[in-house]
């Protein structure tokens, strides 16, 4: 489309893209009889058709975060081994602390010496949120973007980092600050993994399937409300005789992934702003990088929207006996709900950063009532004596 | 969309994603009278004059070739002081060796440490391929997407990688091994920088031309016969008198843009392999990283080309006369149609990778007659009594 103007003459292009990727509940995932690993990510049946009477072996490059190589590597091996894949398994410590280019860089040597297919053999990460968004940068960037397969390990990953295209890393002590948005080809969900994950870290993923809750589903905030503490309890495993439409862990991660993909696909590379699923993390990046690794993210994310909860409940958008059952329920997944360094200094510049960022407004997601939410700009006043009455009131139970 | 296999239940998300982008050519780009450089990229009017009756100063991160910084720096910052625009810019020595993922990581302190508006003051890049390639990724990675502005000052870069999405850097001995598909918010063209390029480069940009002319348009491949010289002895300045329509500075330019734009748009992340633009590239890669730094990417680009003549003439979709008309037309624009390094090992080795990565079949894009192409398989025998021929009568007029 050709144009002539002051500035010239234009061509302007339009070019759409389609990402299409799926998200997949399944379980035994590492049992050799299922197949989900090595072809769940095949949608044309008439291709599936074709791979699965294939006979020359598949190929696989896999990035396990080192914990979890410990924990599963044996099984992921004996999986592989068992379905004749030609394979290398490259274990990582994928901390917080390691969640930088060097790493993505170094996955990305081995990739290279091992070699791939770039469109038929996706790599798999298997691992929590830091694993997957390091590796998934790495495939972005591999011969400008190979497929890849997201598989959690974390209830944080499992109903956030795996449903989105994110992908990125830390960069000048800044969270995330590099990265892309390139959707995974598929992302394989198993609760299994959750067994074995320390309590802290399945308050840490409860943290995010609250933010949901409070943003949209008064139903899963009233399940969190009154099976919370048991889904702490009973990691997130399927109790005998509950399966499905009864069990409060099914139920919850599928209410949590629903309506976190509500609101991804149609912003899969966030240029509406207007965003729910950004509760809890205006302030939070900056608090969590600053006290690193004191807090994990969705325990800076929980004291983001404790705080949150206080402006709203100081705007009248939510009531105080609504504002108690959240701060009430946040306490009984074990989450922080007030931290000594999320001072309001932080706060102004954290808003501060976002207004010179999203071009003149910062209109906060901010819950009103349960389940539900609007986007607002609050005045400084209103900030503040929100915060003083914040800290009034939950300092001084803080572990800190 | 939700459904249920042996797999488990599965949401496919379906997500589009639409860039658009625009490709300006224009002329007095550094005059400060001229807002080109600065509003060129605002395609919506409402938002142009708001822009424009802003008072407060426009920030702009600048990266620049060294060489390209030496000769034209100082009218860049002129043109940004006169327009009161707070800056920064980056002169960098962005050559072939240097075009790495240390380079783009540079870059990227420097603009964090400069710090602009992610969503609405595009880093700008000044320089060749080299420069706009590698800026790219950085602008890509940044906040996982920067808007970012090409101005190139190569022939090859104006009419090639100014056109397209594609950005990279090279790796583990890779030819543009990294990078992204992600598309500048506008491309700027003014073809005075092209005035100061050494005779070499501008050869080095026709290649690129040639080759749309050879896949798409015989009257550009004509244009290039008769007026190639002229064209390489002008350094493609409109000579007096002749602007616009009969100008053949501005004509070939502006074919081989839109021939370019129009494989490019629908194929912007390249999901199709069926690739016009690839022609030239099957072999060239390879060849130029391994003789790194002796041949410039056209030239590479071109004598995979004659290869590719002499592959065509083998299959007779070439006659004899064609295929002399198309080395001749090489030979005057100086460009190199043979060389000692392109061994029959070298092109088993490229197109063993490329049947690798495609995925069964190589597919590659041959020229039938004067600006028409198919793509097409090839056996080796085929591959091998071309290989033969083209040494034994191009071999000798070698300079090597
Ligand atoms: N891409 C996205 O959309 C997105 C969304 C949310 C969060 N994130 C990112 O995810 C990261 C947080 O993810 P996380 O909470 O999963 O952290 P994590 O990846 O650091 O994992 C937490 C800890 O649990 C261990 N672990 C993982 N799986 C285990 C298992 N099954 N059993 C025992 N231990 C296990 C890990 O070794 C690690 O020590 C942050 O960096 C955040 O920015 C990304
Ligand atoms: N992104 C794409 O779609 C795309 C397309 C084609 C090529 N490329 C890449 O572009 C690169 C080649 O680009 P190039 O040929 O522009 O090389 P280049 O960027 O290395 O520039 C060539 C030389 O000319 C100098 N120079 C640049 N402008 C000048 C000017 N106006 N006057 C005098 N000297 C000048 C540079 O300093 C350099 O030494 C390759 O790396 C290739 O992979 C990318
Ligand atoms: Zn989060
Ligand atoms: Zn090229």
């Amino acid at each position: 489309c050709e144009s002539t103007s002051s500035h010239g003459t234009s061509w302007t292009v339009v070019s759409p893209i389609t990402f299409t990727y799926t998200v997949t509940q399944t379980h035994d995932l590492l049992n050799p009889n299922n197949d989900t690993l090595l072809m769940g990510h095949i949608r044309d049946p008439e291709r599936l058709e074709a791979f699965r009477s294939n006979t020359k072996p598949i190929k696989r490059f896999v990035v396990m975060d080192e914990t979890v190589y410990n924990l599963y590597g044996s099984q992921v091996t004996d999986y592989l081994e068992a379905r004749n894949v030609s394979y290398r398994i490259l274990p990582l410590p994928t901390t917080e602390e390691n969640k930088s280019m060097d790493t993505v860089l170094k996955i990305l040597e081995e990739l290279h010496r091992f070699g791939i297919a770039r469109r038929t053999e996706p790599v798999i990460a298997i691992g929590g949120g830091v694993c997957l968004d390091i590796v998934g940068l790495a495939a972005s960037l591999y011969r400008r973007r190979t497929p890849y397969i997201r598989v959690p390990t974390t209830l944080l990953s499992y109903i956030d980092a795996s449903v989105g295209a994110k992908t990125g890393v830390n960069f000048a002590d800044c969270k995330n600050k590099l990265g892309t948005y390139i959707a995974p080809v598929a992302a394989f969900l198993d609760r299994a993994f959750i067994q074995s994950l320390p309590r802290r870290h399945i308050s840490n993923g409860l943290a995010e399937m609250l933010k949901m809750a409070l943003m949209k589903h008064k139903g899963l905030f009233e399940l969190l409300e009154t099976k919370g503490r048991f889904l702490l309890d009973s990691k997130f495993q399927s109790t005998t005789g509950l399966r499905g439409k009864a069990d409060p862990a099914s139920v919850s991660t599928r209410l949590a992934i629903e309506t976190m993909l509500e609101e991804l696909a149609p912003n899969l590379w966030e240029d509406d702003l207007d965003r729910l699923v950004d509760f809890g993390h205006l302030i939070s990046p900056e608090l969590e990088m600053k006290v690193l690794p004191c807090l994990l993210h969705g325990e800076a994310v929980n004291i983001d929207m404790a705080y949150m909860v206080y402006v709203s409940c100081e705007r009248g958008l939510l009531t105080e006996v609504e504002k108690l059952r959240i701060i009430n329920c946040m306490l009984r997944l074990e989450l922080p709900v007030w931290h000594q360094d999320f001072t309001f200094a932080l706060l102004q510049k954290a808003l501060s950063d976002r207004l010179q960022h999203s071009g003149g407004l910062v209109r906060m997601p901010l819950p009103t009532g349960l389940g539900r939410a609007i986007f607002n700009d609050t005045c400084d006043n209103t900030l503040y004596s929100a915060y003083e009455k914040w800290c009034d009131e939950l300092s001084s139970g803080s572990k800190e």
